[in-house]
Order: C-alpha cells, then structure tokens, then sequence
C-alpha cells in the first residue's frame, strides 16, 4: 500500500523537477563554481541563475542579497550570530519570541553565553506576539528583533507587518526565520520591510542540505562571517559551493513561484477537510493554534487521553506519517515549549500530534487518514489508564 | 572532443556508484533522519551506515567518533572554532603552519581577535614543517597543533607521525586538515594517534556540500558546537542531515577504501609520466614541492617566462582544465602564500601551474597534455615581454 507521509514540515520529497535540473551537475558539469576554466565557470552560471529563482521567489531586489548555506540552521546561525558580532559595538540587546525553532532559540541561548542580553516575547493562545509587547521591550541598546513566521508546530503566522513597523520605528532590523513559510505563502523582503529572511529547500520540495539567507542591500557591511576560508558568496560563506543542491534548490523555488497561489489554495482545502473531518468523527479533539491567519499546510491536533507519541507510532504501523511536534527534538521527548508558551497544558500538549501537507499529498491521503484515525484514536483510548 | 580535466584538487566528479548509492534518498526515501517514524528511521539507518563508511576509510575505531558537516571548511571551522573556544580556559596559544589552506588561515585569524595567540610555523622548500620547529613553539598555554596533511597546492605530505610524537609530548592535541589526503593516501588516525581530521567528499568522488571530522573519543567533551539548533549529530552539529549527500559520501570511501592501494599506484605513475614528460620536452620547468614524500595525484610546475594565468586560460581553450593554485583563492589573483613559505620567487609562483588527478583521470588525458603543453608553453613565452 502506497504510504502517506504528511510530515512536510520535518521534511518533504525533492521535487522530480529539482533533481532533473540538478542531475547534470553530479557527473557532467562538476566544476568547482571558483575554478576559472570552464568547467567552474559553468558551474558558476549555475549558481548564479539558481540565486536568482530563490531571490524572485522572495521578491529580493536584488540576486546579490542571497547568501547560500548548507540548510535553515546555517542561515539562522548566520543571520542571528552574524548580525549579532558584527553589531555588538552599538548594543547587546535582542528581542525574539518563546515560539521560535531550536535553531533561533539555540543560537541566542549560545549568544546569551557570550554576554548577549535576550528578551523572549510571550504569545497568545494562538501563539502570535502582540506587536504592543514588541514596543514596550525595545530598548537603546537592543539590535535586532528576529521572528518566527510561520510557526513549525501548529502553522500559526506571525503580524510580521506590524511587527516589523514597531521595529524599524525603533531603528531595529528585523530577521525573519521563514523556513516554515517559504513556498507555502507570499513573500516579499521588500514590501516587508524585513532585513534577513532564512530559508530552507527541503521543506517545499528542494533538497536537504542547502538553505539561503536574505541580507537587505546596505546591511551586509555589519554581518560577520561564521564560517572561514575562501572567498565564496561574496566573503559572506566559505565552502565550496554545493552546485547540484544549490540548483535544485533554486529549480525548487522557481517552480513555487509559478504554483505558490494555486498550491496555498489546494493545501487549505486538504487541510481543512482533514480538520474539519477529525473535528466531525472524533470526539475530544482541540486544534492547536486555530483561529488566526496561518500556513495553508499545517494542522496540530490534541487528542485528548491519547498520548501523541503512541498515536504517530500506530498510524507509522498504519503507512500514515505523522510528528508530534519538531522532528529535530522528537527523539528527545521534551515536551513542546511552543505549545507551553500557548498556554496549553501538559496533557493537551502530550496528546498533540502535527498533520503537515504538501506538494505530494493528495486527497487520497487524506480519505486515508479519515478512514484510520477514527478507529486508532478510539483504541488508544480505551487502553489509556486515563479512560 | 573530450576534456581533459586536471584540476581534481579544486573538486571531482562525482563517482557513478556514489551517486547511485544516493539516488533512492532524493524521492523514494526522503524522511528526515531525526523522525520518528517509518520514513524517519530509514533515513537514519542510511546515516549511520555512510557513518561507518567514514569511519572505516580514516581508521577511526568508531563510527559515532564521525560529525557529518555541510564540508570541509565547516569540519576545519568545527575542529579549530569548536576546540578552541571549548578550551580557552585551558590556554589560548594555537600552533598551525604557513601552508595551511585558506579554511584554516582564516579560521585563526578569526581566533586572533578573539583574543587567541597563533604561531605560524615556517616550511622548508618543499613546504614541510620541521618537527624541532614544533618543539620549540610550544608553550605552557599551547591548547591545538592545526596541520594540513597533504598540501593543496603542491601536494607535499607533512611529516604527520613526528609532528604528532612531539605535540603529544607537550600533551597538545592535533587537527590535521586531511580534505586533500583522504581518499589519496592511506590515513590511520588510530595508528597516527591524531585527535581530530577533517575531510571532504568532493575532492575524491563524493559530493559536493558534505564533509565530516573524526573526533577522537574522549576529546568531545571539550568541544562546542558551531551551529546551534537541534539534536543532530549527538548535539555537535545542528541541522537536518543532508542524507542523500551523505550517503553517497559513505558510498564514495566504501569505493576508496577497497582501491585506495590501486589507485595510489595508478596515480603515482601517471602524474610520473605527466611530470617526467613535461621536464623533457619543455625546458626552464621546475616541479615545486619535489623531492620528498607527496600527494600521487598532484603535480605544481613553474614555467619561466609564463604567466600560469595565461597558460591555465589557454589550455582551457584547447579542452584542459588545470589551475594556478587554490580555486577558492583564484579569482583573486592573489600571490600564493604557500610557494611564499616555500621560498619560491614571486617570479616562479606567478609562472606556475598546478596540474591534479583523480579517479577519472586516464592515460589518453596525460597524453594529450604533453601532446599541446610544449607548443603552448612555447607561444607563450614568445608573447612574453620577458622574452
């Protein structure tokens, strides 16, 4: 039986597309993207046209903003720690959220340990910052405001408008963590306003392994490097660059954006009658994060007197993949701090599992997970000591 | 009419069966190693399986002893970075040498201000470190000897096994900087008693954007990481694996490690052939770095009277990819600092020529070069103003 994976925010399949414009540069066209000859010049090309499909696809003015990196993570690192050293002369203070992925939280807790001053803003029970909380915590000496956009976890997007008018009133740039969001609805650096934007190819049909980082024109000046060597991506990131990643990457984000449109408005319809059905046929059942502007991919249900852990593993048994929460820290077994900072118990975090939709997921896929979940849920909970 | 490409110390192609190995991970199985689920674990069984690949090709006695990384600089930053600012309080003096490989230079500089103190050991004429050098570098406060194994530009191999002895006298740990060495000449780090290695897939067959470093066991306490985010790879490095890229690295030293021997020889002799017949068919050539032991696939040949610039773009037009040095450092037309600390004339450096081979290197390709090489070189030298 075909299986059904909805875990597209942990990771979702390359695209056909994305591997056939990659495939020339493996075995063909192999060159080092620095070497002068021809072959690294046509790797060169590669590179360039390839930054320019990920620029259009975030409305970047400019190619030269795109800074390319191994994944979401590097480019979170090299926007937060980047802007972070090279700002400290002019003030040590940074605001983000309590919602943000380990890849934000991580990087300020290391800059905390460097003498870096933090606020973490609290969020709603929907999981949104209130723009208004953004005010009162600016301070002369913060630098940098850096938000999740859209949140991994229950799919909820951030005001990012309005949070980044109350920023720039304060002079304070803005990086948005987009890793969730790219590919799944509009983007727009420059209408936006934001300064640094981190992306990821393999959450929207591009590959693991190659990620890009938005830097506003003007702002580069003040980054600081995080990884040292040669000269490549303007003196930004050193590392050869990975050429077949990078163009699949960037056939990725040129398919997106001739279908992000069509495809927000297929995924929400999946979505919502995956919602609506489990909301119709289960019992007990709270959506996470409901209520609000959010990605058109993402639902987080609570199950309640179901452990969630117990519910992903059935329906793994089943062909259904599913995630309680992010994959980066579900071998941990910490429960969600995004959810926590939601204000949703213990238990109704313990019983959430995440449902995220994709460019391969069909309808079928989600007549399948009706047909199952029912019947999963209801044996978990006859066997819960809870029931 | 078929390239000639020399230049396999700025990268390689891509073994066939490396990329065979790797190709089921791009859309059969896409799962994000760190789910838990079906897709999840399969994922991470091809991890851990390239893992012991690694593992087994530098000898490490243990395959968790391997950090997969987006590449060699990062495996270098992660070594020199990561130990450094895990043991400051131990001391900040750091050994390296003058012939190191931009990755490692710039990292140092980086350490300098960051309050670290650097000796830069001086090379003999065919670029070696001289191990009483060593000795006497050593300082109380000494933390980290940083050597690269074999030299990027000339090929010439460090006397790895003395340097060793005496930095563990002084009870200094080493970081060799083996992106050029790995896959070319046997590499023990049990028997060669070294603490940390750094290495690259491409430079040998693997892909592009995956490198790892070996840590020795017992040493990983002391080092921190330098992306910050999730779990991955026991909490050393951050981001979600790239597992097709490290599954054909894995394939790429489980194909080294059975033919490393063969190719060795096969390499030896053709960059003999390919240096022999260049010696007597052109006169005023002279080999750098030769004399002592050395990397079999590298060849550096100064031309007098030529510009190796001139002579790298006029072999590109007849087919032949060479390059004047480090590829990182190309297109900055910067001198070689590495024929500096040779004490090689700025003259001689600007007049050579790195020649490099590789797995698919042939007899037909060194035929071809010593076939045009002459009557090149020659039209050169008659256009020189020198001349």
């Amino acid at each position: 039986m075909r299986r059904v994976y909805l875990d597209y925010n942990a990771t979702a399949p390359l695209l056909p597309e994305a591997l056939e414009a990659a495939s020339p540069y493996y075995m063909s066209v192999w060159g080092n993207a620095s070497s002068i000859h021809r072959q690294g010049r046509e790797a060169r090309m590669a590179v360039d046209e390839a930054r320019m499909q990920v620029a259009r696809l975030i409305g970047a003015p400019n190619a030269l903003d795109i800074v390319f990196t191994s994944g979401g993570t590097e480019a979170v690192n090299l926007a937060i720690r980047g802007y972070a050293h090279g700002s400290r002369s002019r003030g040590r203070h940074i605001i983000t959220t309590r919602v943000e992925h380990p890849a934000v939280l991580d990087t300020c807790r290391a800059l905390e340990r460097c003498g870096f001053e933090l606020t973490y803003l609290p969020v709603d029970d929907l999981g949104r910052v209130d723009p208004e909380a953004l005010t009162r915590s600016m301070r002369p000496q913060t630098i940098l405001l850096t938000v999740i956009h859209g949140n991994h976890e229950v799919g909820t997007l951030q005001p990012l408008a309005e949070l980044v008018e109350v920023a720039h009133a304060h002079r304070v740039p803005v990086h948005v963590d987009a890793v969730q969001a790219v590919g799944r609805v509009p983007i727009d650096v420059l209408a936006s306003g934001v300064d640094l934007l981190s992306l990821a190819g393999h959450k929207f049909g591009g590959p693991k392994g190659v990620g890009a980082l938005y830097i506003r024109d003007g702002l580069g000046t003040t980054m600081q490097a995080i990884l040292h060597g040669g000269h490549q991506e303007r003196e930004r990131r050193a590392g050869t660059e990975d050429v077949p990643n990078i163009v699949a990457l960037g056939r990725a984000c040129a398919w997106m954006s001739q279908r992000l449109a069509d495809e927000g408005k297929r995924l929400t319809r999946l979505r919502d009658h995956l919602e609506a059905g489990v909301l119709s046929r289960i019992s007990a059942v709270r959506p996470l994060g409901k209520g609000g502007e959010r990605l058109p991919n993402t639902v987080n249900l609570s199950f309640a007197g179901v452990k969630g852990e117990a519910l992903v593993f059935n329906l793994d048994l089943l062909g259904i993949a599913v995630s309680t929460g992010a994959s980066c820290s579900s071998r941990q077994g910490v429960p969600s701090q995004v959810l926590e900072a939601m204000g949703v118990s213990q238990e109704e975090s313990e019983g959430s599992v995440r449902f995220s939709l994709g460019w391969g997921t069909t309808d079928e896929d989600i007549e399948r997970v009706l047909d199952v979940l029912p019947s999963t849920v209801e044996r978990l909970r006859r066997l819960s000591p809870l029931s």
